[in-house]
């Protein structure tokens, strides 16, 4: 048999589906598993997205163009526009969710060898694009003692050498739930100008903010057209995961030119999706509201009931739906498993995803692991009594 | 601004699209353009994928299992059992079109600057998808002298080196409409093995084999499961471009396993795609009938039309909807710009795509052009016309 690519060899399973086998264990021994572990939203899909899907009248489902429809994006500019992004539909094109954006910024961006800096813990897919495109991830740590604000321009400063094209964040930030100020990203700014690199700013989140606190999008940073490009997508904004409808934004014309070549290659983005998207845009505000109030309803109770457990430490997250714990244990992958193999409290457990998965740096997250709050509230809380539960008596218990 | 990749600058730009501008200042003129340059079907997707579309009662457009729905991939594999081919659900990811397909397939089994063996003329976006992956595209080229047939195995064997990992073959062939006989395949067989080499086999036309013609599987061939890769598509079995669900399939498990890596980072093709997809299972034996009708009665009027026209020579496709066809010409690019900017007949012109955008071997192709017999007849026998008296007149004509 020929052999396969060294990327398939380096190429990272997800940290969360190694559980998964674990989990089909505890589930046909009849208990109970709650998914704290995934970014799948419980919230329906807006109803104007499934009217436009059932009500789809066309006679031939064509290619689109390879951008995406025009008449999508002239209505999503319009929508960054009343956000206060300033975008036409020149400017973007459309993806086969954020994944595919991701994927053609670093292709477009960066030749294989290259370095991209991201603050970790971060999403751990971003490891899978790096593999692909043939680019190295360089870490630099956050910390849950700073609650994982941006780590000092210093560190990135450190760690920038010749190969270094670009810095990525996510923000709001999946796995930690932080959410960059306006003045962080006024020190990236700086550091992305200095430096001459590519900022690549993944804000599919950006709805999901909390406390008041305003979103800052990277698009606004000043005198950084040239270097922003922008990530979205559909699939948290209107829980539409499997619409598969995402952009990349940004200004910089060369970039939309050279990222188009590799849209045009894979021909379009999907047909259905745009049409669920480009209806999506027309969510009443309630919409948002409602969705807003649960999470902030489900956040609140979820880091109440962690920070009431004996050694446990949980930040406040200010945006998207996770949020990184510091649990008293002594290994999180160990626990992960042990809490689906041989734990149950009522005959229920939980899955929580150990957080070494979203750190770079081998050895880091040992005792965190991140927690998604995309349950209702009687099931977060039955989850928190498990958690609480399996902590008294897990035997890796560090104190 | 920060410099972008060498694969940006290295993916090529389509070779049909180049033209574009110019179809669109003909239209400006008042002109109609027939588009024989693209391979959009006017065929209507079958009521039963719009139905399942329309009645899609779904609450949340979750991700799906990243290898693709269950249930669809189940049907499926009845399907190809159906057809002879002999896969189950595990033997196969669903994608996202079979554009993914094959660069799943490419990044999976190849290193950078490892080789690709792929007959020429090909499907330009080959080109796209090895750039991407960072492979090298070597050609061997078929001639319309044999009315492009397979190239001489030798002719394989000259080019075969350390770097050599695979060979690509598109069965029916985009662009020529060339169908490889069984007798063809097992020829290739023999060298795949040889030489311990994947076969990926991009069957995305299988359903249009005219002339009672069988098609042949490469998942067929004795003794090649750890080899083939094939690549499918519904784009074009049920006019379903914009649906973007395709398919890798194979009986390699390893290469399942590595490919399913990087369907996980990208997370899932897309929902409503799927649904149209596993409902399209169910669209009935007369639709195919009359699509087969369909092509038949276009492909032998065009092949008829064109070889009447003096200096022409056009092979009778036996697949596929395209054809590549000898013109008496100095220069495809210079005439397809040409008939576009500076010729009409009864404020008629046509778009064709030079042939010189599938060869990868600079200076082929020149005097060739593809057509893409995807119009209604009426349009076509119009179309013909004016490229009729377009050759007539055109200053470039070589005899
Ligand atoms: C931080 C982040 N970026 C990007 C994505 C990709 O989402 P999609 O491809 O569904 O748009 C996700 C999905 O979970 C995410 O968490
Ligand atoms: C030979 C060939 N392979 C693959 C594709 C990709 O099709 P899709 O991604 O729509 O399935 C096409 C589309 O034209 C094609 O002609």
């Amino acid at each position: 048999m020929p052999q396969l690519s060294d990327k398939g060899r380096l190429m990272p399973e997800s940290p969360i589906r190694k559980l998964v086998p674990y989990a089909e264990v505890a589930k046909a021994k009849g208990r109970t598993v709650y998914h704290l572990n995934i970014g799948q939203p419980d919230i329906k899909t807006p109803e104007v997205a499934m009217e436009a899907i059932r009500n789809c009248q066309e006679k031939v489902i064509e290619y689109s163009h390879s951008a995406g429809n025009i008449s999508y994006r002239k209505k999503l500019a319009k929508m960054y526009q009343n956000i206060g992004i300033d975008v036409n539909e020149e400017e973007m094109l459309i993806t086969t969710g954020g994944s595919e954006a991701i994927t053609f910024a670093l292709m477009t961006c960066l030749n294989p060898g290259d370095e991209v800096i991201i603050p970790e813990p971060f999403y751990a897919n971003y490891n899978g694009f790096a593999v692909a495109a043939g680019v190295n991830v360089v870490p630099v740590t956050s910390s849950i003692e700073n609650d994982f604000a941006l780590p000092a321009i210093e560190e990135f400063e450190k760690l920038i050498g010749p190969k270094t094209k670009a810095v990525v964040i996510c923000n709001p930030n999946n796995p930690t739930g932080y959410l960059y100020s306006k003045e962080e990203l006024n020190q990236l700014r700086e550091l992305i100008l200095k430096h001459d690199l590519f900022l690549f700013s993944d804000e599919v989140y950006r709805e999901f903010c909390y406390g008041g606190e305003e979103h800052f999008s990277a698009m606004n940073l000043e005198g950084m057209d040239q270097h922003v490009i922008m990530m979205d997508s559909v699939s948290k904004r209107y829980s539409e995961c499997g619409v598969r409808i995402g952009a990349l934004i940004t200004k910089n014309k060369e970039v939309i030119k050279t990222a188009l070549k590799f849209a045009q290659a894979r021909l379009c983005p999907p047909a259905f999706g745009q049409i669920a998207a480009e209806a999506s845009l027309e969510t009443p505000k309630e919409y948002f509201e409602e969705v807003y109030n649960e999470y902030i309803a489900r956040r609140d109770f979820v880091v109440a009931a962690l920070n009431e457990m004996d050694g446990v430490y949980c930040p406040t997250p200010k945006g998207a739906f996770y949020t990184v714990v510091k649990l008293p244990i002594d290994d999180a992958d160990k626990f992960a498993q042990w809490i689906l193999e041989d734990f149950e409290y009522n005959n229920q457990t939980v899955m929580v995803a150990p957080a070494t998965g979203f750190y770079a740096t081998k050895g880091l997250g040992k005792n965190e692991v991140r927690i998604a709050y995309v349950l209702k509230k009687e099931d977060l809380a039955k989850a928190m009594v498990a958690l609480a539960e399996a902590l008294k008596v897990y035997p890796g218990r560090t104190r």
